[in-house]
């Protein structure tokens, strides 16, 4: 398939990279403020070469991979809130022009999902979003593989830089400043971490499952969501949580209708209780029991792994 | 899309009471020595009852079924080693006949991949069977999302009731002869266990496993597992291993074109050690890390719903 790629950040530049490997062709690649388009497939490694180089993917704007040659559009720029510009204006032009939209990009299925599905309606294109969800773990494909139907609950970690964040907090005794500190150091936590540590990038995966799970039959937005992060967590908390053989995880659930995300004790040694960066799903199915899934929630080729195959299953 | 069953066990019959529920119509059931077929749909309350009190689900033969209306055939009579028949010779009427067939049965794709992939070759039909390795855990359909040329090794414990035994053995310091009574008594083993506790069970969905991940460039058969099972292990190695923090596990690996199943020591709350009859698979990938996925690997209703997930997928 001829792949368009919206966004040069670590996904969208994992994704640009890997395609190939997997098959497809990679025919437009645009960052903010510019773009580089060829029928034939563009030379990735120049392009990327010339961002650095340059600051600018190509000589033509971002509008132009928009509407150049492609079987499939990635959208792989930053999630935004409220009307989810410009992602949601990008996965527009792609379905209006009978071209199938994958998303890396949280904000469209988040914030504006009755819309994006109407657009989906009246396009002969598809829309696929594994990537939102966990990173490189299939947690929708699964939803979709059990029936949306079928599962009642689905509860987990789903930030890594929080998980990473309290791992550290109950291992070594420390308090919520200082591991945030070192996180920040190893690139774990972002300069503003508050998107993840206050439970929003959580809450965003909850609603976006949230939205799955009800079958067009109720639209969730964050603005549905029950959230609080773990900023004011104290490590006093943690040393408690440990002397009774628990430990604290930012769990987000969603569950009859509700989508909570927050502190919450689990067992020390139990399934939701991953440690550092790792990312965990559990499904609750009406005819297959408990399903746990598990790996790595973030990351460029990680998410780019779960982008491509996206991209596979609308090839089949 | 209309399914007909061969197999009237736990899965076959599982498959038959839900299929309805997932949109699809049951218009042939078939047991070892009787069929029942209508095009229309079968009364599958009426054959499961006639089954119960007169021992034969219909009035037909059970090569009616197979001869008989449906686009999805569902292989779910008990597995056989070597010629892997009879379930082979179903799967290929139902290829010859350019219907799709979705199996529960580990033995033609575990003795006879080659074939079977051959028949599907020359056929409108496909072949898929995600039942055939842990149950409802959706393994094969990840090695497909993430591509099979990107997994570098699978691992897991793929039987249950070897798992019983071993983590009954481990938390209660009893000896296998006694956890394994206590296991036939509850029905989480059979009368005779061979199968499952000398590893055979776990080598077959390991070789499944082998044949995906090798993309048709070499072939596996049980004769290429090298197994050991957990019959001669002594409750004192469990004593041993628990105080190193470590306990015992029947795993099943495939990696760099080895297929082996043996009791292996794994750290006693590690990702590995699930308990009671819960199945776990690690997957190695190029891209995307380690992925783990936990939940249940038998049962007629959590079996039936892996193979009603095929379904789905071959009506996409």
């Amino acid at each position: 398939m001829r792949l368009a790629i919206v966004g040069a950040g670590a996904v969208g530049t994992a994704v640009a990279e890997l395609a190939g490997e997997y098959g497809h062709t990679v025919t437009g690649l645009a960052d903010s403020s510019s773009g580089v388009v060829d029928g034939d497939g563009i030379d990735v490694d120049a392009a990327l070469e010339r961002k650095r180089s340059e600051g600018a993917v190509g000589a033509n704007a971002p509008d132009d991979v928009l509407h150049g040659p492609y079987e499939v559009l990635v959208e792989a720029t930053p999630t935004t809130l409220g009307n989810a510009e410009p992602g949601f204006g990008h996965v527009r032009t792609a379905l209006d022009r009978d071209r199938h939209a994958v998303l890396a990009n949280k904000g469209p299925v988040a914030e504006r999902y009755g819309d994006v599905r109407a657009l989906e309606e009246k396009s002969a294109g598809d829309l696929l979003f594994e990537a939102t969800v966990g990173g490189a773990i299939p947690v929708l494909s699964t939803i979709a593989d059990v029936g949306a139907g079928n599962v009642s609950a689905v509860r987990g970690v789903l930030n890594g830089t929080a998980n990473f964040v309290l791992s550290r907090m109950a291992a070594e005794g420390l308090s919520y400043e200082h591991v945030l500190a070192e996180a920040q150091d190893l690139g774990v936590a972002e300069a503003d971490p508050s998107f993840d540590v206050e439970g929003t990038d959580a809450a965003l995966k909850c609603v976006i499952v949230a939205n799955v799970l009800a079958e067009d039959d109720r639209e969730f937005t964050l603005a549905d969501a029950e959230v609080s992060g773990i900023r004011d967590l104290q490590a006093s908390a943690l040393d408690l949580a440990t002397e009774a053989g628990q430990t604290i995880r930012l769990i987000g659930e969603v569950s009859g209708g509700d989508v909570r995300v927050g502190p919450r004790l689990v067992p020390e040694h139990g399934t939701l209780a991953v440690g550092g960066t790792r990312n965990i799903v559990q499904l609750e199915t009406a005819h297959a029991g408990r399903l746990n899934i598990s790996g790595r929630g973030a990351g460029g080729p990680e998410t780019a792994s779960a982008v491509l195959a996206d991209v596979g299953r609308l090839g089949e």
